[in-house]
């Protein structure tokens, strides 16, 4: 399990989704490790795809501007080792009001890269980025990959389709594919400039501009975290052993934190910031899922994953990193 | 509950996959019931729907050509009071050799009727075909609605996002919606002519006109059945039920009945044909499911539905019906 980082020296990696958050993170930690790194990405306009999210690495990078709803992926999966597939539409707000568009995104185009793996490069891995959001509202806490899924909106319902697509790829044509269902992560190169995909990025945002957090409710939701380095870090195991094909693992933090300690220590941490508690707004308390924990057992137990970033640790680093680079983001 | 047949007289009912064969069924009983029936169908070829299903009530139903992937349902659902969404791509073969056709019936048709439903008429109430297939191979028998969804196909996971899609726009925006999970549904105005769409219609055929069932593996999977009747009754109950709304419902029949026990009875009762085991052919034994017996607890309480029409009865009216009309479906 020590050589997963090894895995990547030299080997051919696609990322989709790489200018965005989570993508950029690893698409710089794959380069750091050796491997050779084709970055997708279709910079759509408040998607999170941000060029500069790739900055120092242009040469070690190569980056190709494509939506993966369009034609060109056959051409694009050709010979790669590793696909990570993180190329999607994230907001759950947005998947209501144009339910047509997080289709074409999250179930099309998952579709198209799947079918082109199928017929120009079969032995290659995929890792698909999943959420947690598909259970839904918990019934039970903590929640393990045999929870009922039970998505509240439209973005659920067709992450669904995006996850089970890759299993079926699997389990009918043998395509090494897996997915991991990814809870609340955070730091940084994630989106800030707009508050529809979800509370984390808006509340750093507000907390680096030093204006007041308005908290939903009365705070007390908990919820896991993760700090993106973990959450890469999964990336590279799932993407580098055999044992996770044709698998689904939760990601989740070590404890569950409520929003309003979240809050608190995010403006501790900053030296900045103020908190209000508001009322929910309608369209998002009926989405709203409650408390949130993920049981990680499987991904500790299969690939040896756990979460090493303290959040603390972790939302310093974040807010640090905005602080310096906050032109790019803001 | 003895009063939900009488609800329909006079109401405006649409149904969709009209000229198919559970929707042409469903069809002509609202009419028998007095319901104004605007009977909608694309009839795509291969895909079940005939307008000879509908013969006799040409009088009595509107029939309207159209697709519902296209505009024109925000139109058609206007003043309706119940709608039963029965159009779909119900084979599974096709959905692994085509499956962005599938996508664009089971998925995106779903949310454009969903959205015209939304935005046009969001008092009416609307019963979805949904279908068992999405539980995929059975951890457990019987299986119940809390049962995990794996499915095996692509169209598995498609008529998972249409069924969601009602969920959801039932609890963010109020619309009065259900589906009911169909087992294997035989009996009169089925698609026989190809064995795409399901094992039951090609036995039926393969009786019809006295040849040989090739029966996959052993033919001891075993499996419940719902005589067309049934089905019909559950949608009728479902439509004019309050508490169906926001709810999933399974139908099974009342026994599980090996594959090779339903052949030999069709043959007996039909007085012709004959069958042999054959080996799996690998497309169909990746995508296939093994047994499956399901739980109806929950419509039977909530709905007070239960299957009436036995197996050696409703064969034997099935194979009347197409010894009577064979030149139209085959």
């Amino acid at each position: 399990m020590s050589d997963y980082r090894d895995f990547y020296r030299g080997r051919k990696v696609l990322v989709t989704g790489a200018l965005g958050f989570i993508g950029s993170n690893l698409s710089r930690t794959l380069a750091d490790l050796g491997a050779s790194v084709l970055a997708v990405d279709s910079l759509l306009p408040d998607y999170g795809g941000n060029l500069f999210n790739l900055a120092g690495y242009e040469d070690r990078v190569r980056i190709n501007i494509a939506d993966v709803r369009g034609h060109g992926m056959a051409y694009l999966v050709k010979g790669q080792d590793v696909l990570f597939n993180l190329a999607g539409q994230v907001s759950h707000i947005d998947s209501m009001t144009d339910p047509f568009t997080d289709l074409e995104i999250n179930c099309r185009s998952q579709l198209s890269i799947l079918e082109a793996l199928r017929e120009a490069n079969p032995e290659a891995r995929i890792v698909y980025a999943g959420t947690r959001q598909i259970y839904g509202k918990p019934m039970r806490l903590p929640v393990d990959e045999t929870h009922l899924l039970n998505p509240t909106d439209v973005n659920g319902i067709n992450k669904i389709s995006g996850e089970m697509y890759h299993l079926v790829y699997h389990s009918v044509y043998g395509i090494r594919a897996s997915s991991l269902r990814l809870t609340n992560t955070y730091g940084p190169r994630q989106l800030i400039r707009h508050n529809r995909q979800g509370f984390i990025g808006w509340f750093v945002r507000q907390v680096v501009l030093g204006e007041e957090i308005q908290l939903f409710g009365d705070g007390t939701q908990r919820r896991d975290f993760d700090y993106v380095d973990d959450v890469v870090d999964a990336f590279l195991r799932a993407g580098a052993t055999d044992a996770a094909d044709g698998q689904v693992f939760n990601l989740g933090g070590d404890e569950a934190v409520s929003l309003l300690e979240l809050t608190r220590l995010m403006i501790e941490v900053a030296g900045r910031g103020s908190y209000r508690l508001v009322p929910f707004p309608p369209e998002r308390k009926r989405i709203d899922i409650g408390d949130f924990h993920a049981d990680t057992g499987k991904i500790r137990a299969t690939l040896g994953w756990a979460p090493r970033v303290g959040l603390r640790d972790g939302l310093t680093r974040t807010i640090e990193y905005y602080l310096q680079n906050r032109e790019h983001y803001l």
